[in-house]
């Protein structure tokens, strides 16, 4: 495992640990009230460690100061999610998604997990974060990684990771189903349903970082940081899309292994108490959150949150495994398709019948 | 009217005429079969005269040679598409969709209608296209535009100019979409709904694309026309998009009032006998119109698909002329939202409440 190798080689030192603190802190957004503010009730993240209990605290929704608050309207009540999501299933999320990889098979898949490896290296690097795994287990349960000695993060470390990924994550999705599209207008063929799916990974994507942004408002140091990276990754992908598709999907589907272990160890965290204002009764995830995902009453904690958007992620590490499988021109997309035999399990847009490394073009095709 | 004009400024010559049917004749595309080849029923354009009243039979579909058929497969029976079109009703079809021409209030919407009627006197020289309209009727009946005196337009030229207008008419809505997704993820903020309906615009013509090139297969020049035109037309948008997203809807605003007209002249011509082929009883429309539109049984004649086409055109054309009225990073989508007066009529996903100008910022914020 990389992520074991990474931390063996970068051991943490009180040096490192206060460059870190300091890359956190220029994330991080004052917004000129003190702490004994009355009535205000942060959602944002900010620098006070003092104001950490408060920040999550959301007794009045009306009292909280939203980072981007529905509009005030006259006319219009609300806007809800057009595109809305599958239900997933609690149990299914808890037993059927979990950490596992997909072995290369060949010259465009090694490149593909290369890139992937060396991302996330620079990634731990700039931002000094390591959370030592000793051994993911690759079987269906939910604590599918054990063993952990993680250099402890906190609620706002987590956000910070949480949301320049999500902030990236949203864009190859996008650049793909626009290629697809603009392809299939100037060589007039039927692109066989890929482009809704890839555009609407796209929009959940951006879905995953608004929940984020409802809990955290994110200073200009990583504004900047987010801009230069949309900018370097938005063009990288539309190239490599241009050159080779199936290189892409397969470099979206290592991606997103990692987006899986990543939530796993997260959830992890709030299971062994180690994120107490995201296990405090009184925290409540967005009504945003609740909305889009249909999220049942009961089971709003911010672990049935990550849950979900880890089933989000897991979803998209195997629909890209699957499309860089097929023929990218010729074959359609299996996962909004009508099947001959519907009694057998076959690709859906739900967690039914997820595969975690992707369904084969024989199976499908 | 500018249309009018044109065809005053460019009366129709022998030797137009002759450079016209050369034009047309390389859009097309020889198959390499002759006229009495057996049980062999083209869909696609041609050259030959003497077939004309056979490539658009379609008594079996099986025997019909597709330009893109359903890819044959083993297990997945069909691939629908994703995105389900709003339900439209053929009453409101008829009496609510009609040629319309929003005044243009200011600076930016002036440029944005000059160029659109740059862009249509260069299309229409180039193509030697000239449909002359006296005076079209801005009242509310499907017959909008009565006095005409056009250049004849065949099925074939119908189709041409078709395929090629659709094939540019996907790209501003998926720049647009692509442009707001990316700026509310490194902006971090919310989006309020609108990249979805301008995704779905995108997807619209792309399906209207589709089904004209189930009837008509275009040669190479037509192809590089094609090629030539999104890549000049994409760039430009993109570019204009970052500079000025308000002039961008008015454009499109107006593109789709021209759209419009282009629709209700091909109606009004297949009503008054002209394309013999389309008023055929054996003519079907393809299957992939039938499914997307939900047409019913009994209305599947060119005539109904066109009233399809057309009410679709004229959607655009107030969705984007209203999104070109409200401020571009604050106002909702207001397609999409709920209101908190429901018994008012207010702007929708449908036809039933259409604003043919679009509806003003003060109506709907
Ligand atoms: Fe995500
Ligand atoms: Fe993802
Ligand atoms: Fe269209
Ligand atoms: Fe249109």
């Amino acid at each position: 495992m990389f992520v074991a190798r990474t931390s063996t080689k970068l051991p943490l030192s009180k040096q490192t640990a206060a460059q870190l603190s300091k890359v956190v802190a220029s994330f991080s957004h004052t917004y000129g009230v003190t702490a004994n503010t009355p009535g205000l009730h942060l959602s944002g993240l900010h620098t006070r460690p003092a104001q950490s209990h408060r920040q999550f605290s959301s007794t009045s929704r009306t009292r909280l100061r939203e980072y981007f608050p529905e509009p005030e309207n006259d006319l219009i009540k609300k806007t809800d999610a057009a595109w809305p999501h599958p239900p997933y299933n609690v149990e299914q999320m808890r037993n059927k998604i979990y950490y596992a990889h997909r072995e290369p098979k060949d010259f465009s898949d090694r490149i593909a997990l290369f890139m992937v490896r060396l991302l996330r290296f620079g990634m731990d690097t700039a931002t000094r974060y390591k959370h030592d795994v000793s051994s993911p287990k690759k079987i269906g349960d939910s604590n599918a990684v054990t063993e952990t000695n993680p250099y402890h993060m906190s609620e706002r470390k987590w956000l910070v990771r949480m949301v320049f990924l999500e902030s990236v994550a949203g864009v190859p999705g996008m650049v793909a189903g626009m290629l697809r599209h603009l392809h299939s207008l100037r060589r007039m063929k039927r692109d066989n349903g890929w482009i809704e799916t890839l555009l609407e990974e796209a929009y959940n994507e951006r879905m995953h970082l608004l929940t984020f942004l409802k809990m955290a408002e994110p200073g200009w140091f990583m504004r900047l940081m987010i801009l230069g990276a949309q900018g370097v990754f938005f063009n990288s992908m539309f190239l490599s899309y241009l050159v080779s598709p199936r290189t892409c999907h397969r470099f979206v589907g290592y991606l997103e292994e990692e987006a899986v272990l990543t939530y796993t160890l997260a959830i992890q965290d709030i299971e062994e108490g180690k994120l107490p204002l995201w296990s405090d009764p009184n925290f409540r995830v967005p009504d945003l959150a609740v909305n889009y995902w249909k999220m049942p009453e009961g089971s709003r904690t911010m672990r049935d949150l990550l849950l979900y958007i880890r089933a989000d992620e897991a979803k998209h590490r195997e629909v890209n495994h699957t499309l860089s499988n097929l023929k990218q021109n010729e074959d359609p997309n299996p996962f909004v398709s009508e099947y001959k035999n519907e009694g057998k399990p076959h690709p859906s847009k739900g967690i039914e019948n997820i595969r975690p490394t992707g369904w084969e073009r024989e199976e499908v095709i």
